[in-house]
């Protein structure tokens, strides 16, 4: 009874690979919760521990990475459901502007960092790159574990991801064109356009249609079709955004605001929960395995990465919080801290800039840690920032936590 | 907001395979299903279509067979949460008799076949062990949707397919060691001797002891721990399994078991379907992208394939009817028909025999094609059998529906 093709030992070694993460992170989870931290901080730190740089228990290969990315798949799915369209527009100034400040200030940051320590265009324009992407996965888990999405400063953050990702990847495309002199700017603007298209051909047509239609989320004969036709729209988008150049996740934060529509009739929401808590531990822990401790034993890598932490943060929170002041000051505050995380996204630039053989040994260690580190310090900021922002906006009940 | 090291582009393949097979499958399912038949089979020859063998839009590759592999085993976890340990014990002697000698009859005719179309001794005890084996997933999974687990005849197919599980490995190892003349008689016995020692130590003491602390099953500070708790446990028990040479999913079931003595303290049914919901679509559609329809065009290989479709079925039903007649005629007879389908478990016995260069490439396409007959005629025959059987065993609610 083992699979096709693959040998029995494969097979056990990928379950026994999938059991050390999915355990090695609940108990992380459980002692960062016993100490009143959001457990995915346990879940990053479980997975530094058990990956290559300590343990070596398990390496980071294709199959844990897919489970890492339907695992934030999902995680946005269930986020999007939560979601109402109208709440969104709602934020859509504030968060507008929160994305584009949040990018303009670390943008320039990093520009300025890279020409302090004497690299090149090409790899100051990469620095500047890997400093703008916020991880909206990081923020929406916290968010979750801390019963606050559904408010108007958390309802910010989500927009002003989105807006964030889109320029991110501009950037990203600017920067990889500048580092093979093969800059092309037809093609940034067709970019540009279609995400612009895609986002709202699905996030006004999609939620409209589902409003006026929600019986088609159903297939006559089979059951639990609901779940599945979901499942297999919120895949479809993902996949579809990711083709377009957006993140897999916006794809499926799309979708369940669609889907969301569909909410008195399925209870998609149910039903999505045991899917993201089984599979979103595996994100946390890939980000943590991506960690190489090594790198950070002279002073100088040590003093790099706190002068990166720094500008990464106080920027990113500097042009968000004052693009979203008009919500009050303690709202623009939390919007600010939101928007740190850099997650994965600043790890997978790193590792095209490295590729592209404009970011150095050092500096991609530096730019992994920072990601992480913004990623670690986040939660608990967010957490006491949350006891000052207006909750319930709707008066629907918070959702209840689990990631 | 990739994931780390990989590239966008395998991403977004990624993503899209998964939502190319589960839209497929879900079609074929609903297709299936409105002519009156388990779904099953269509998500069986929905992989089938979609495969390398014909239109060619999806391989079945290294993430899709651990999808598949994961399926499974949240299946059989599924199955062994609605099976009490109890029920398994009184159906004790009919398994096991339908076991053995469900096993010894198809092996005898696949030497017999070997011999009589010319191969040497090494081959003809491989084509024997390949007609040996039964696809508990499958079986399951046609039960499942019938809606007749909870039956005497049922549990009598669970408990004979673990016994033709050991005993199917033991021969394959047997084989294995013949065609390379490495022989190891101790080997198979430790490994027979580890397999009960697995079984008796899980079943008894996991079950024993689930029973008298359900408490256990719960990280006090984490939500949802009762799941993910129970998910280590099944990943850990398959792992389990698979390393000491018993099939994954045999160590998913035993989970299953031991956790549903805890059945009155948490829902955890509810939350495992989502999750094999989602996952075992890709068990069916793989076994479906296994197939090679192009090696099928000759009379003389589809006449073999006829033989060994005939004698793989009339064996193993005559088998497993005899040593289950105790439960009457007409359970007999269900239980011969459910342990008809070889599944992926046949597909992988020629896979291991081509490897070791003892099966050739039209063997190996005729094993192939009469694990997919087998397993695509049974579930028609399962479900008017099914009629003529006492259902509901214990007074409990036949289970739902939902693979």
């Amino acid at each position: 009874m083992l699979i096709p093709i693959a040998s029995g030992s494969d097979v056990a070694a990928v379950l026994t690979d999938l059991f050390v993460v999915l355990l090695a992170a609940k108990i992380g989870d459980e002692i960062c919760r016993r100490i009143g931290q959001p457990g995915l901080i346990g879940e990053i730190v479980a997975g530094a521990l058990i990956g290559p740089s300590v343990l070596g228990l398990v390496e980071p290969g294709e199959v844990l990475q897919v489970f890492a990315e339907v695992g934030v798949v999902f995680l946005l799915f269930w986020v999007g459901l939560e979601t109402r369209i109208g709440d969104l527009r709602s934020v859509g100034k504030p968060a507008a502007l929160a994305g584009m400040l949040g990018v303009i200030f670390p943008f320039a940051a990093g520009l300025g960092l890279g020409f302090a320590i004497g690299e090149n265009t090409a790899s100051s324009v990469f620095i500047a790159s890997a400093l703008v992407a916020t991880s909206v996965g990081i923020t929406s888990a916290v968010l979750m574990q801390l019963g606050v999405l559904d408010t108007k400063a958390s309802r910010t953050i989500l927009g002003a991801a989105i807006v964030d990702d889109i320029l991110a990847r501009l950037l990203l495309a600017f920067a990889t064109g500048l580092s093979t002199s093969k800059l092309d700017v037809v093609g940034l603007l067709v970019t540009a356009g279609l995400a612009v298209a895609f986002l709202t051909f699905f996030a006004l047509g999609g939620t409209r249609a589902m409003r006026a239609r929600p019986e088609l989320l159903h297939l006559p004969k089979v059951p639990d079709s609901a779940l599945l036709l979901a499942v297999i729209g919120c895949l479809g988008l993902a996949a579809l955004a990711n083709a377009i150049g957006l993140a897999a996740i916006i794809g499926a934060f799309l979708a369940g605001l669609i889907f969301s529509e569909s909410k008195d009739h399925y209870p998609l929401e149910l039903e999505i929960k045991p899917l993201y808590s089984f599979l979103s531990p595996f994100f946390f822990a890939v980000i943590g395995m991506s960690v190489d401790l090594g790198s950070f034993t002279d002073g100088d890598t040590l003093a790099l990465l706190g002068v990166t932490v720094l500008l990464a943060a106080a920027t990113k929170f500097a042009g968000a919080w004052i693009g979203a002041l008009s919500l009050g000051r303690n709202e623009a505050a939390f919007v600010g801290l939101g928007m740190i995380p850099r997650g994965e996204v600043g790890i997978v630039v790193a590792g095209i800039g490295r590729s592209a053989g404009v970011i150095g040994d050092e500096l991609f260690a530096v730019i992994v840690g920072m990601s992480i580190v913004t990623t670690l310090i986040t939660p608990p900021l967010l957490r006491r920032a949350s006891r000052r922002i207006a909750v319930g906006g709707d008066g629907l009940e918070p959702p209840t936590l689990s990631v």
